[in-house]
């Protein structure tokens, strides 16, 4: 690939649990050169978009401090180390709302931010969730889980009530396919 | 908002054009205090779907840098200080594309990531584009234009080669609003 950046030097600026921020000084294939490129290395992520039997969706509602805004979501986490997506995605959705059974598939993957950040989101399609448990949640959070109907997902996305571009577009895309003309 | 976190203090691990990094100690509403929760900052952002009088669609390709891959992408950029986003909108797609013209609109907004980043990205439609100029790419730029038909764009995120989850949702949203049933 004739358009890769090299990288000619690299310093961690912040190494935690949920996100490296890294500085590269780079050169480009035309030789322009940048003393500070940086990258957030983040772990991949998983979201589930969880129907129920009667063809509903199990969303949430969460505070979000980066917007400092109150979001409609799909069920979303962190893939943990050596941990395959799809168990991820199955235990997220058990520990955030106590949903599990169906059936599961790969639905689509996208990828957060390329231009910043390393990591892919791979989205689970799940049908015929039930409610199996309680939530197990972490005592960082806080989540309300609420089911509501195919018709109420796509007035939520389109009253900016659930903004995050990574789970708008596989819902979306999932419309579209099964609806499209 | 009950659910609205208390901030406690701030301390900023970086500060540059691009992005600044946060560090919050906060208090969750139920007590729970987080020492160490990191916040990026981003300036808000515009992306356009651009498309021809004959109907096409202008897109883009180039290197990124944060998943090393080669991208396709919608024309996209950074709301610079005290501009309108559709200014911003406009001038990022006479200087990536050198495009213009057309019927513009607000067509949705999304947060690229409420857990940990502040900005939200406009997306517009403009109408009726046509090529009235070279491109006025910057020293660190380096993007293909392409003109590629409606099933074509299709395609190519069928293919995963347009990762971008800010840039799918808005592309399959209209394909759903305009297609759907």
């Amino acid at each position: 690939m004739d358009k890769k950046w090299e990288i000619i030097s690299s310093k961690y600026l912040l190494e935690s649990k949920w996100i490296n921020v890294r500085k590269d000084k780079v050169r480009m294939p035309k030789g322009v050169e940048l003393d500070d490129f940086y990258i957030l290395e983040y772990p991949d992520w998983i979201n589930v978009i969880a129907i129920t039997e009667e063809g509903d969706f199990v969303l949430e509602r969460q505070y979000r401090h980066g917007t400092q805004t109150v979001e409609y979501e799909i069920c979303a986490g962190v893939i943990e180390k050596g941990e395959e997506p799809i168990v991820a995605a199955q235990r997220e959705l058990y520990e955030e709302t106590g949903f599990g059974g169906g059936e599961w598939s790969l639905y689509c993957v996208t990828a957060p931010n390329p231009a910043a950040m390393t990591n892919r989101n791979y989205t689970f399609l799940a049908k015929g969730v039930k409610q199996i448990s309680s939530q197990h949640l972490e005592r960082t959070e806080d989540i309300d889980v609420i089911v509501v109907s195919r018709e109420e997902v796509k007035q939520i996305l389109k009253d900016g009530k659930m903004m995050q571009g990574i789970m708008q577009a596989p819902l979306w895309r999932m419309f579209y396919e099964e609806e499209g003309r």
